[in-house]
């Protein structure tokens, strides 16, 4: 079998974790040189691709590679650019395959969430269609955990223990200050449909803590919400709320759309936790702060699990193990063996299969009053969130790769994006 | 010379190792058993004394107040309580020598901030006109670093490093979404009058993160302000804006007042970091993410610099040994001998030049535009936020000491508070 380059791309809102899988195809490609020349990046996703705006990762030491393991964002530049279907965007998905036939690149590796699995297959059969031949195979990620046919999402598990941690904390912090001051400490978290980023704020129950928590996939009722969190600070003095962005009314409107309007009518810029904190003090009087962890969430590799970093490297590496072994428009997925001891083994599921579905929270992971999760909820995160991957420091702050990113010489010319 | 107990209390906002100080008093006073007897903590602080709620901290096992080390908030609680002037609130500092007296109390250990270090003056000065024997040390403590006489305050280290680390990989994850998404990232951090935890974010720009610093000290013009982020934009294609809780114009207005009012006229509930995030939509058209980091920032006790933990523990143990060795109405202080390599020895400051004194940033510590810090500031900070003092973990999250907290019985009668 003839030797064909790679092409690898970061897609959407980036992870702690997500070079990592950068890492893991990297690393495994580059012990398979017999088979995969270069490994290409795209500069900026799939920009980089449809403006042949490659990254020769063959420029990068074997040290560089390694550091990306342990750095957050995404080290070669990620999009949010959607292609759309193959009739409405031929052009650009005919520019795919030109400047992939232009680099000899047999091997296309997106990293994404579900919109990239949907492109990546489209890949797949437009490659098909025009004859070029191509394996495309996803990898994983999403802070969002809600991708199907897999136990978990590589970037959940580091944000899933982010959130626990950052509600433990401020929790005690709370608890010390709730005779003369905070009773009610609100954090708004990720989580735009599903609410498993919410639901990891519910394990600090286990340390004693009282917390409710407010998912996208349960609509919000006022004074059913105010009631459970007087309850709450009239057994414990104080509680701790989790919010997620996600989080509505049953027709539809977001808490964090519910805010006030400035001078000029525009909506205020988010978020839902100064709007709960509101009713907290309205409703019932007490004393708030709150929080919007935002991107910290999300980019936090200094407290990564061990779990999802350890699994963020693997489906990097499973994926180029699936394009070896001749798969094509298929996903590596994770599949659970066991909760404790945690065990998991790799499975594959086809792009078909994947893409344009999104994994909710199931109803049996939600207390009966939609305020917490269950038990079966935390035996399914406790393994995610274990293990601290820390990264190693210099003065104070962690060592982070920045890569040189040496562009690949252009041979086609240039392409307008939309 | 007769044994006499202890009296330790938390005061104010707490911080991720106000444990730490009390785990160095405690631990000194039982190494000197025979000039200590108890020690007595007070219940939410101070109140714990005026109403006679005391802890024995004698019923926690060793490995109990070891952990304190380790465990953010304030593990006897705190308050936000101020003794006001002798003239005004004779009775409570009247009852809290007759507490005091009940208890057989002859050390008085304070750990917190400006305010506490005025109360724990007023206490040692009416003790002395009542003419019962104390001896009250300030333990220093407060995340702003406002403390005076003190090259710094346990508590601030943590949080610069926490602002640092965030702020950084915050960046790292805006570096890789610039080209087609957010381009601006603007983190809201704590300091309502001094600026030091805000500087702690000018120190990324030593990992190359264009970054721009909003500081209390240094009156904010919107008009430079928006020209600054946009010459960063242009330069590096993104920036992160660190912005303190108290950035405010040159009328005094703060930056987090000049937000949208909700349906009932409402002030909107903080903070400075959606408001700048809307100068920078409207002025520039940049796509923005905001963070608020609140109290994960104070209690994130998972990232506590090591010299912070350190000097926590030291002032606390620090304290017991200028009451062993006969001072009153004095502070411990840290003097730094060197920058590098960081040396430091203790020192003390009488509570007269302390009370009521706010240590701001040095004009010399930010930069002529007023946007950064300097060299200076910076070799300043280094050594504050170095070191990584993690806490030990259990199925992913950290194991944080919850005390007994066993109330010690009441002698007195009871007493009511304003």
């Amino acid at each position: 079998m003839a030797r064909k380059n790679a092409f690898y791309a970061q897609s959407g809102g980036v992870t702690a974790v997500i070079n990592a899988s950068a890492c893991g195809v990297i690393e495994t490609a580059r012990a398979h040189r017999d088979r995969i020349g270069k490994v290409f990046a795209g500069r900026d996703g799939i920009i980089g691709a449809l403006t042949e705006d490659l990254i020769d990762t063959g420029k990068e030491s074997p040290a560089a590679i390694a550091r990306l393991r342990n750095t957050p964002g995404g080290a070669f530049g990620s999009c949010r650019y959607k292609l759309k279907s193959v009739e409405g965007n031929r052009r650009e998905y005919q520019r795919l395959i030109e400047v992939f036939a232009a680099h000899d690149i047999g091997f296309f590796f997106y990293n994404g969430g579900g919109d990239s699995a949907d492109t990546c297959l489209k890949v797949s059969q437009l490659a098909e269609a025009m004859g070029y031949p191509i394996q495309a195979i996803h990898v994983p990620k999403t802070v969002d955990n809600d991708l199907p046919l897999t136990d978990c999402s590589p970037g959940f598990g580091s944000v899933a223990k982010y959130v626990a941690i950052s509600a433990l904390e401020a929790s005690l912090d709370v608890r010390s200050m709730a005779r003369t001051s905070t009773k009610v400490f609100v954090l708004e978290v990720m989580g735009r449909h599903a609410g498993w980023i919410a639901a990891a704020g519910g394990l600090i129950e286990d340390q004693g803590v009282p917390v409710v928590v407010l998912f996208p996939e349960i609509p919000f009722e006022e004074e059913k919400f105010l009631a459970r969190v007087e309850e709450l600070v009239a057994r414990y003095g104080f509680c701790t709320v989790v919010v997620s962005e996600g989080a509505h009314h049953a027709d539809g409107r977001f808490l964090a759309q519910q805010g006030p309007r400035d001078a000029f009518g525009h909506e205020q810029l988010g978020g839902a936790a100064p709007v709960v904190a509101r009713m907290i003090r309205h409703g019932l009087g007490h004393k708030f702060h709150w929080a919007v962890a935002d991107y910290l969430q999300r980019a936090a590799r200094h407290i990564a699990s061990t779990t999802d970093a350890r699994h963020a490297y693997e489906v990097g590496a499973a994926a180029v193990e699936l394009a070896l072994a001749g798969h094509n428009a298929v996903m590596p997925t994770i599949e659970r063996i066991s909760d404790k001891p945690y065990r998991y083994r790799f499975g594959m599921a086809p792009l078909a299969e994947v893409a344009n579905v999104e994994k909710f929270m199931p109803r049996q992971y939600i207390t009966d009053d939609g305020f917490c999760i269950t038990e079966p909820c935390k035996a399914y995160l406790r393994p995610l969130i274990r293990g601290e991957d820390y990264p190693q420091y210099k003065d104070g702050v962690p060592v982070y790769a920045t890569l040189k990113n040496v562009a690949v010489p252009r041979k086609l010319a240039t392409f307008d994006i939309h």
